[in-house]
């Protein structure tokens, strides 16, 4: 006999004992190796799920209990520290593995690098896939100091994949000159500074498509959440936060996947932001799947 | 000959030396058994009081000075640990014994289960009592995973003891799905995640009622308090907080008794949620003292 | 599939994944709520699996590999908050369990009473057990203000259940008068300041008997485990606890069980205390278990 | 050869490399010495430097990269510990040198009576300038138990030097009854509790005149800026101080020198009040340097 | 009714309720304004009261409790902030009138620096003085870079007070190459690196004599005590500290007062240091006061 | 004018103004894209530098003052994040140019890997030479989790490239059966444990002979040095490290380089680590530059 895994903080909170029965999988991706400032979310996965015992399986927001939706949490993948290629590979591989299955992926990072490989496994399903983008900062640049692979780039490459004009960027706050730019020229759409307001308006034009949506936590300001790696001032608050997901879950797009990412705990010992990240995820369940 | 005490932080700032010249009494309820997630509120008191160095003693909010009025710093209940039955006992006789000598009571959490042999206590003087309950939380559990006596039930004996008719509760964003079935269903007061507007309304409707406050500091953000057992994301601003007493201060409701609980300043190397919460007695003092 | 656990410190490093085919259970024992001065201890357990990542399987100290020892890591008992008998008694009905199976127990504090009910148990099985208790507390308390379940008592409750001259007591620098005079007048023994040196003396006294060894990590100096409630300054180091397991290891003693207590991880931002304590738990179990 | 120093965070990111080319000096005051709370401010100026690493050198907010700007880093004046006259003379000293070589100061504190010796330096070249204090505290004490040289004062020094007329204060929160008594008397200006809102109102009146602008990072609420030795809750936050800081930058007014002070890195291990206060030193200089 | 101060750290545990019926008074001397690196000792005293809850009365070592002593806790002499001149004849003042009754002054710092007034006050009752100090540094300099009042200038001005052969340091690591050939050529007492070794020789050689003992918490290796302002790297143990406490107990000299300096609490957030300080404390009155 | 740079913790105290002029440079290498347990070394090099802020220029110890030895801070070698190839190959060729102006070689680390390209840049100058090897761990894998590039790697590398005969590990507690094995088949020297001790022997055996050290701060106890990523309860004090310096000083080898690397600042809020690391740096520089 083993305890109820979800008693000790080992899973996410209720999660289900097993795979074959869930709709939705949760999987870690303990990747940090790539990052400019400061390391530190390949914990980032971990501390989010023993966070989640302090949450109540109930959520006013959404008026609904977490055994409404039916999801495993799979653990993290076992990537090879140091080895950005080898570990986007093995990410990539197990997403297409979750599609195959027919799961809905729910990925916690990790720096945001790794929603480059979760984008090329969505594309080749939904090959009109759109893409909600909350974060801080643009993620557009090709390269960081000569590397093609840095948490800098993802959306980027995003819109080289699907096109820009597939793309749609909230919150954002920082980035190189070049990025606004391009994000001006290209095609895509970027709201700075703000979420819930803009989100409000781009919504309803997405109505009835499949759209996959990756939150890097560091959109929030780093009163909110200064467990991350590039915390930026000047960002937006957990209720907007919270605002902006239920949005999204009462808007008519269909979300096929998502992610949240950059949750880097050592550098905040209040755990305020594991906290915080543990009732996005669960919000997330409660109204992304239907 | 001592050096003062409030120059030490040994005793909230300015108290008067001896009860017997007091309007008020402050005392402390070191008691954390009986949370679920993360215990460290019984050193709060001491930390609010140490904390009150650092203000001062007059309020542009409240346009007052606090040696305007007149209040004693006790110390806290020598409560036993681990043991509540005894330890709620020994704060209802406290605070009878305070009532009885005619002292408004500003007790210093601790646990929010330790309000619950005040509301006795007051019950008995104040027999048409109503209570104002500011939390993140709905505590309205008849028990917790078996056990009666829990800092998730204290509003719930609240609603038996003085009817949920005279119970207002505010700010509440988490609990469990039977908690806001009892609200909407038994007649109390609820008013989910704000505090402020909910408040100007219901005030006029107090007016001349004897009420109890009742503030649980995880009603703030946990941007704002992340010093406190279980931060719930997307609460108020220590702002709105302040607004929200002085709205207090400025109506027509007499304020009997006070308490501020579930400050554990462990999981705060900031010291912020301390210092927060020290400015808030002060308000307290300077505006609910008639 | 789920991922290994162990690679997510949900389990400790290398736990077999069922309990049938394991010689050993580790099992945790969240408690800490009848503490006298810091809580926290609730969360030892599973960061001090999580620490295990860090851990090299195979140990110089014992030329050993964990692979060739067999236990099954079950998780934390889902004690009840606030309720110390209640508590006590699901342990010991697990550990009575977990006899029955043949199993060797292996514990992870939480607070020092949970030794208490698993003495109990023990005793059922091996009537003429002794215990070795290394600590730099006597825990020879009857009470502790008034509170007979208090974690300054389990070793004088011992020493009623099993006589005081089967309890061996080592490291010892706090405690009343009243336990010092205790530890001389009942017959038990008891090593102040020290435990390497008087262990080597013991040993072979204890030849082929049946013994309990419990260890409180505040037996180790502040310095080597800030984490833990009541930290008290002047004791051993880590390398000395580590060659305290190895003598009882190369000994004539038969080791039936064992637990390591009182870590409490809030008060050790540096992770050492369970990063040291997961190697004190690779090294019992590679040098205890026969 | 010496690698770039502003990569390794020794002085902030993309300073020129000498002096005689730089349009604006940056330059750091540790002095810490009367502050009457929490100690540490010294530390602040080289953790804003190290912090900068970590920003994007270019702004969406100005639309404008740092290499439009010249400016050098000089590093800390070494001020003598525990003589606050004699730091003060060295501070007034530099400054004037500075202003002498056509310099713009731009300040890092330390504590806010640094500000003191650079207003008088400022008002020999400029005898007409007007100041801009963004702050918690008035700041307006003639002295402080006794003290005429404490952080508590420079403000009211100002006033005596530049003519109470001259000073606009913004986001006061805390002070004795007699400075906001001073402030209602004297015609300086002072607007409680908010920053944007009034000077949206006031930087109109002040069109084409010289001013100097200090900010005392506590302005901010403690949940956006911990790091600071006087931490008052109920503050602003981030995203309204960079909307006041670009409310300057679009502004008639004449920025003839500015100071950010008050950063105490040792009571924030988020990190993120360094952080802040580097994005808002990044848009000084981007907005105010014509 | 006020409850035991003593109950809630607010005085040193056992503290008798007023200064007249006791022997030892002890009292804080919250100083650090000529700290050369990084202050924070003025909250040393009060954290240090704290911490003494977590101990027991009694002590092995001594044999005794804390009932065998009278002392009163007076609590912290108001120091003006930053001015360093004005502190030190407080502090002298303060000691003068504690010696003119009789009483036996037991010093909590602060910066080191306060022990020179005390010397002072000391040396006009006892003219035949002689000197204990244990610390890391020899603090024998003239002056720090300019300033005559530093911290690291008490052992120096105390050879100019009492006769550098009336002087004994123990276990200094850290110093100018002056200061060591100062301590060579002068005819003082200078001990390098250790401390019990050493202090078993010296002490039979002070039999009879009137001394008194300063401690510098950093002769500790930063290991034992990291909350201090200048941590030097190999320092001894607090199982050392607590021998020679012993030692000096066990000689025939006599104790005349003491102090124990530098514990700056704020950057050690596992508390080990101030729980180790009130240790000493403890041992220092139940070992010196005859 | 810039200030001093040592004055600000920019550079190693008393850093030369240019490389020209000095016998040895110092150089960080903030890489810690390969570890395997928790990153954050990269952020070594600067924190050392500040900590150096603290230590005193004579070491009495060594009875040398730094002012006697010529040395230049060069910063930290720009290496890029992510890319463990290109940053050994950069670190290679800046040694490599470091020996051909005839420099010695003073590394800051960043994670153990950095040693390896290091060892390449020397063995080319000198073919004879040997290594001292001064760490908790064995790192003589051939690979870590298949990466070939690891931080447990660079011992067994420095063993195919100078042969194992040359190379002499001490203080080692950690490690894979078959590094253990290797140790004792291939003919290099492992002393488990210990360090001082067995260098002691060991240094005779190597008189005359050119030697490159390098020690991880982790084989000290995590007590002594909590700020490093792979911390390893059991090890030695730093007053052993201070020793073993001290001895290699003392002896008849020729240092030609050194190292101390994966100092990580993050995980050690008290800052003892890089107090203690930049002593060391100090002592060798002052031990082993002749």
């Amino acid at each position: 006999m083993r305890f109820d895994e979800a008693y000790s903080g080992k899973v996410f909170i209720m999660s289900r004992p097993s795979q074959e029965e869930a709709k939705v999988v949760i999987y870690g991706m303990p990747m940090d190796w790539t990052v400019s400032f400061r390391p530190g979310s390949r914990f980032g996965p971990n501390r989010i799920r023993e966070a989640s015992l302090g949450l109540e399986e109930y959520s006013p927001y959404m008026d609904k209990h977490l055994e409404e939706v039916s999801y495993f949490d799979a653990g993290d993948i076992p990537l090879p520290f140091g080895n950005p290629q080898r570990s986007l590979d093995m990410i990539q591989d197990y997403v297409q593995g979750l599609l195959n299955q027919g799961k809905f992926p729910l990925g916690l990072g990790g720096e945001h690098l790794v929603s480059w490989p979760i984008f090329q496994a969505m594309y080749e399903k939904y090959n009109d896939m759109a893409i909600i983008h909350i974060d801080a900062h643009a993620d557009l640049r090709e390269e960081y100091e000569g590397e093609p692979l840095s948490h800098s780039t993802p959306i980027r490459k995003a819109c080289g994949l699907i096109g820009p004009e597939n793309v749609y960027s909230f919150g954002i706050r920082s980035g190189m000159r070049e990025e606004f730019q391009y994000a001006k020229d290209s095609g895509m759409h970027m709201s700075k500074y703000e979420v819930v307001r803009p989100l409000r308006e781009v919504l309803p034009k997405l109505a009835g498509r499949n759209v996959y949506v990756t939150i890097d936590i560091d959109v929030l300001d780093p009163a909110f959440a200064p467990g991350t790696g590039t915390a930026e001032a000047g960002g937006i608050t957990s209720k907007e936060l919270l605002e902006a997901i239920q949005l999204i879950a009462q808007s008519d797009i269909n979300v096929i996947g998502a992610d949240l990412v950059e949750v880097a705990p050592i550098y905040d010992p209040t755990e305020q932001t594991v906290i915080a990240a543990s009732k996005f995820i669960r919000e997330m369940l409660l109204g992304w799947i239907k």
